[in-house]
């Protein structure tokens, strides 16, 4: 993991292109701004959502979601909107946010804030969330879930279990501070590659701040059945409000195992007299859990192999911004033949040698290995010696890589002496 | 994650110093090369023990590690020679080979081959593995298992449970291969942060291949008691060979939990008629399990948003070296003012407002975040304008950034056209 050739520097990789989508994704604009309002310190809003159905199913009202900037940090943030809800207490908001900003979990969006505004044009309640960039909800990466899509492809059995091994663990967090995730389906968890988020945690709790004060255990025995649910629904190809629970579970069989059938079992059908916890049920799949992490640690492995030689990309970034910045410039103040004297005329003949080589005939030669091979000898400082002659051939010099990056780091510095503020970030 | 200033672009952070050292670890050559032998297609061997001492406790003959590189294809590897070893049959070597080289798990370092030498005057065994730089073994990140260093600080119960939910993991998959690590111990255990891996698996196997043909699950058995000892060891600084395990067990009161005592006691003492199985240990510890895959998901979060920061690098050095192949180039065959005229005109002038910038005194401005934003806006081809003035300031031009880019590329399609070879991985 550890090993490279100089030709696989610049190769694009799929994790390289999904990083690439992703800044896309979260760099991508509203071609006419101000299409949207800012909301506080919340703007460039840009709509998240694929369709314009205003669907009120998951809280009773139509909801929308927005990435935004936030002027405070300049980081990106997913918004909730819930059209035409009217606060009526300030204190549910108050108290919902104070319990859910404790919840870190890798498998939950986490919750920033909520606020109230009128900004489009109705009284909308705002859910601020971490924004995943180019994250698709469970029911769009397996429309398999909806009904229409009957007959498709079932999803395999082992990301079932990847899906139940992280729904667990988010879970598991938040019922250890007494919390339950209430909104539990699969149009409301966000998936990325194989990683899975609850994405619409705490808004439940406000909407039913005062209607519902149903006693926490209670929800959380809810949330296991609907866990349960969420995964027999896509295991069936059955939208989770149409499941008809025992003929669905026993259509598993003979496409997944009996081990998944019990474990979906023992979450959704009322166990003999049993006090049901996340705790018992993690329990029971244990030895999937353990399998799971296995890949979740080849995943990171592999991520930071490649992550390994992008680093070297790094340093080859930094040496040629400095090269650049001295290889001809017109002068400096009081030294208007700066670049091309002292210590910046071999700077300037190494520039030659490294992207100027052509051959017997004159022709170019473009050697990004050769380009790569001297910038790393530079940047380490290697004893090798190089021969640089001067375009008209008249003059011959033979410096160390050690003594150039010598002479690189003497004439960057100049140039920042005469600046009036430094080179920020420059290290 | 996905956020950024200009500021932390070139911010050494820890996560790239430990890459780095990493990088230098498996660069390492011997001061002077040809002092240890070449072994068939390895070559480059230097010796990663810290001692000289010959230490016969953990195979019945002393060992010695080496990392060096194969020839075949300019990887590292890490090899463990067994010192005065003769091997009598040959199929021993064979059929443990095969066995293992099905296992792969992210905490067992991988087994490659296996072979005979006589190039260090003795006859060896060399056993060849992946090679992790920069690994120590748990004895050496935690001497207070060993008895010298009684009174240290206590090894943290959290790091506990990640090292048993870690051997758990390598020995589920080992079992579950029918096989036995037979070989665990702290000194036999590398560790790199927080990640363990069991680093000398099927060495007994081999060395014990005719003497003791013991049932596998007897060795399992007894996997899992040297597995609670090895922690055992850990936790009350004593070294194994001399734990008295009932009064360790009893000291684990009250400096750790009972949760830890009881999964020890179970590991390491006969139980009620039980069949012992790594699967029921891991049933008894999936909460912990499910902690330590959480904290796994967050390294890995955190390792991939650095990683994407990093790729911005990658691709600023790219347009930067296309810039720096065609600025200032002492023109091309038949046209010795290329680099002067049309396009390239137009971009040597991009180069000065990029990187020569200057303020009313004409003192340098050294601003990175001006470089990457512009290098940033190059590469994407964005449609804003840039005003670019002649340095005798008689021409103003304003193209757009994605005219830039056209500009760019065409240049240096230009070069690449007119070189012999092309410009490899210039894409
Ligand atoms: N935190 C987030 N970060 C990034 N994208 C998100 C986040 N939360 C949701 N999304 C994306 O926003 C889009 C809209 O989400 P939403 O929950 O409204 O789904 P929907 O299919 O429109 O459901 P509904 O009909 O209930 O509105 C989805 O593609 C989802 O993946
Ligand atoms: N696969 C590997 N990759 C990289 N380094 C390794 C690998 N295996 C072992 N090492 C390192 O090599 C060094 C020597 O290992 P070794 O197992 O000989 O330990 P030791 O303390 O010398 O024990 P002993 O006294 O039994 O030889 C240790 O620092 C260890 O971390
Ligand atoms: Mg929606
Ligand atoms: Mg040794």
């Amino acid at each position: 993991p550890w090993q490279r050739s100089t030709y696989d520097f610049f190769v694009p990789d799929k994790l390289r292109e999904e990083m690439q989508k992703k800044m896309f994704a979260m760099q991508q604009q509203l071609p006419m701004p101000g299409t949207l309002p800012r909301l506080d310190h919340y703007f460039a809003l840009f709509p998240l959502d694929t369709t314009n159905r205003k669907n009120t199913a998951s809280f009773g009202y139509p909801s929308w979601m927005y990435k935004a900037m936030s002027s405070r940090n300049g980081r990106y943030f997913a918004l909730r909107r819930l059209e035409g809800y009217r606060l009526t207490n300030e204190n549910a908001v108050l108290s919902v946010v104070k319990d859910w900003k404790r919840v870190k979990n890798a498998n939950i969006v986490s919750v920033h804030e909520m606020f109230t505004t009128r900004e489009f044009g109705d009284s909308s309640l705002i859910f601020v969330y971490d924004y995943h960039p180019n994250s698709k909800t469970l029911l769009e990466q397996h429309p398999q879930a909806n009904a229409r899509y009957r007959g498709a492809q079932p999803v395999p059995e082992q990301v079932l279990w990847s899906y139940i091994c992280q729904i667990a663990n988010a879970l598991k967090a938040i019922h250890s501070f007494n919390l339950a995730a209430r909104c539990l389906e699969p149009s409301k968890i966000i998936v990325d590659k194989n990683r899975i988020r609850l994405a619409a945690c705490s808004i439940l709790d406000v909407v039913n701040f005062e209607s519902n004060k149903r006693p926490v255990q209670e929800l959380q025995m809810e949330d296991l059945v609907k866990f349960g649910k969420v995964i027999l629904s896509l295991a069936t190809a059955t939208p989770m409000s149409r499941l008809d629970v025992s003929s669905a579970l026993e259509s598993l069989t003979p496409k997944y195992s009996t081990t998944l059938k019990e474990a979906l079992t023992w979450l959704i059908l009322p166990g003999p007299g049993e006090f049901k916890t996340i705790h018992s049920f993690i329990g029971g799949i244990s030895n999937q859990l353990a399998d799971f992490l296995d890949l979740a640690f080849h995943d990171r492995d592999e991520i930071y192999s490649q992550f390994a030689r992008e680093l070297e990309n790094g340093r080859v970034a930094r040496i040629m911004m400095k090269l650049a910045a001295i290889n001809d410039r017109e002068g400096v103040p009081g030294n208007p033949e700066w670049s091309n004297t002292g210590d910046r005329y071999q700077l300037k003949l190494f520039r030659d040698y490294v992207f100027h080589q052509v051959d017997a005939e004159g022709k170019p030669v473009l050697s990004i290995g050769h380009m790569l091979s001297c910038l790393n000898k530079l940047d380490a400082g290697t004893d090798e010696l190089v021969m640089l002659i001067s375009r008209d051939e008249k003059m011959v010099y033979v410096p160390s890589y050690r003594e150039l990056k010598q002479m690189l780091d003497r004439s960057f510095n100049e140039l920042v002496k005469l600046s009036k503020h430094g080179a920020s970030g420059a290290n």
